[in-house]
């Protein structure tokens, strides 16, 4: 279901390479360039308790380079770096309950490979165009609304603070070595080959796994936060558009559907597209750490400089991410059973 | 010389740990927390290109504890970091242009250290007040003028992204863990006991070794660029007045001597006090690259907080420093001829 994109046929041929691309953004964005002709090459660290899932790209698997790798193992990917055009700079570990439980970890996987993974590209792709994308977590709790990109970085996570060292990393290296980038800063993002083995990322995809596993949704909370609900398919549609436009050169970007709908609004529509009950509970500890409160994000910058626009309608792409996991679940909900992982083989 | 400090015999007996206590700043305020009675331990990972030197400490030796680690060491260093009511957390690798050589250094010395330095302070040491180090370099090229602590960080090397990485940390090991801290963004500072045997710190100073070196001082550029020099007495006071301050706790604040001073006119001032020549000279390549153009910062709200100011002479200071290096130059100019580093054997 491709959206706009760049003029027809602008990505056919083109060396695209994409970090990450086994993993919930990435595995959809390569099934989409794949369909439009690009030469693909994913590298992906298949760390266990990230996103990353063959099944994501098992009926692209033979149109594309799959390399798995930590970004940072520059030995290992040296060769599949050298001249791409395009680099979706999407790996990263995104937890951030878990950056609060292993902080050295969220550390060397986020700032230790995405330095020497830029200082690689530096020397073997100085002439490449890189997307990043950066999260609506580097901001925290709002000081003001709608957050714009002049907001204060003020994250309530290590993985908000790591997020922001990366992003600050591909902007010297634009300032120092004209290694060309775009930040694109992403709110909460629903859709099809999302991971759901486990609760840490994606809390709206999560409701979908509870109520697909038969148990009630639960809301930690009154429900009320609000949230900006974007879908895989609108982001695809914006990354595509971003990537190679000069003029997103060197700039910061957030990406938002701008419709804000709150937690409990969420939960309700899973529920009724669902048949499941929901309800809210106390937060966790360790979860109302993390909790920056009410958050609607300004996303007029991009949307009027490529006059742009999210397509995808809220009950519609749920509906569709819903009917995605009813079919292959069992590809999702089981813990790691089939996530082929760090050993090369084939998809299942 | 102690200037101004907390009620009298505030730091008597007081636990005070000081990381990175041989090198300038360090090694400067232990000597003046010895005097004024404070129990102090010192942790100095002594790299052997940055600053550290036994010499610095040589004559109160006997009256402190000293570590030789890397503070993310955490096995080395625990037992003694329990307990300690205050830490200033000097340790720092503070290249600018060695950021740029060697970034991953940068990374690893600055963010993953202090990030498990942290995480251990909280746990052996949860109810102490922690006074970290920021730099300007964290504000980059001025987009107005005077910089406040408000202006936005877009620094110019990989070192000052890693300054705010770290006082990143430790604002949210306060909000998270209640680690209480300040932060004070230091400017260019000189004095005495500064690392004298390469050029990628502090050029005063480094104007100070050219001239005692029978050399004629070099200026970078035409030698407009304004920078605000502080002494390193003053900064002592500062860190003296602010480490223990409850009204600082959770801040951030610039410490500055706020009377701009050109690159040339600090050269002239050496020239003139050692009868040495100044001349100008073209940015080598990879020094333009870190060059912030000119720079003030505004450090009003520090010192209207504490009615404090800067009681150091820019000229009388100037003077001191250059007795210091005339009188101890041997100990500084050759190159690590008398570090003793790692070895933890006496001093000479």
């Amino acid at each position: 279901m491709p959206g706009k994109v760049m003029p027809e046929g602008f990505y056919r041929g083109k060396r695209v390479l994409v970090t990450g691309g086994l993993g919930f953004i990435g595995s959809n964005l390569v099934r989409r360039l794949v369909g439009l002709g690009a030469s693909v090459t994913v590298i992906d660290a298949c760390f266990p308790d990230q996103g990353a899932n063959l099944f994501n790209v098992k009926d692209v698997l033979d149109e594309i380079i799959l390399v798995v790798s930590d970004i940072g193992s520059v030995d290992e990917i040296s060769s599949y770096i050298v001249d791409q055009e395009l680099v979706f700079n999407l790996a990263a570990c995104t937890s951030h309950i878990g950056s609060l439980h292993n902080p050295l970890q969220d550390l060397e996987r986020n700032c230790v490979s995405q330095l020497l993974f830029l200082n690689a590209l530096r020397e073997l792709s100085p002439q490449t165009r890189i997307l990043y994308t950066g999260s609506r977590s580097q901001y925290g709790c709002p000081v003001y609304l709608p957050v714009d990109e002049k907001h204060p970085l003020k994250p309530v996570d290590i993985n908000g603070v790591h997020k922001t060292t990366v992003e600050e990393y591909h902007r010297l290296f634009d300032e120092l070595y004209k290694l060309r980038y775009t930040s694109l800063r992403l709110t909460n993002i629903y859709g099809p080959r999302h991971q759901m083995h486990y609760d840490g990322q994606g809390f709206l995809n999560w409701f979908i796994r509870q109520a697909l596993s038969g148990q009630d949704i639960c809301v930690f909370g009154d429900g009320k936060q609000e949230r900006d609900f974007l879908y895989v398919d609108d982001v695809v549609d914006a990354l595509l558009l971003v990537a190679p436009d000069e003029r997103c050169e060197g700039e910061i970007f957030n990406l938002v559907s701008g419709i804000p709908i709150s937690v409990a609004e969420a939960a309700e529509a899973v529920s009724d597209l669902t048949g499941t009950k929901w309800h809210c509970i106390p937060y966790p500890p360790d979860r109302s750490l993390v909790e920056p409160g009410n958050i609607r994000l300004d996303g007029s910058c991009l949307q009027e400089l490529l006059k742009w626009k999210p397509a995808c309608d809220f009950q519609d792409s749920l509906e569709e991410t819903i009917f995605f996991y009813r079919q292959h679940g069992r590809r999702y909900f089981q813990n790691r059973r089939n996530r082929v992982v760090l050993t090369k083989k084939g998809p299942e």
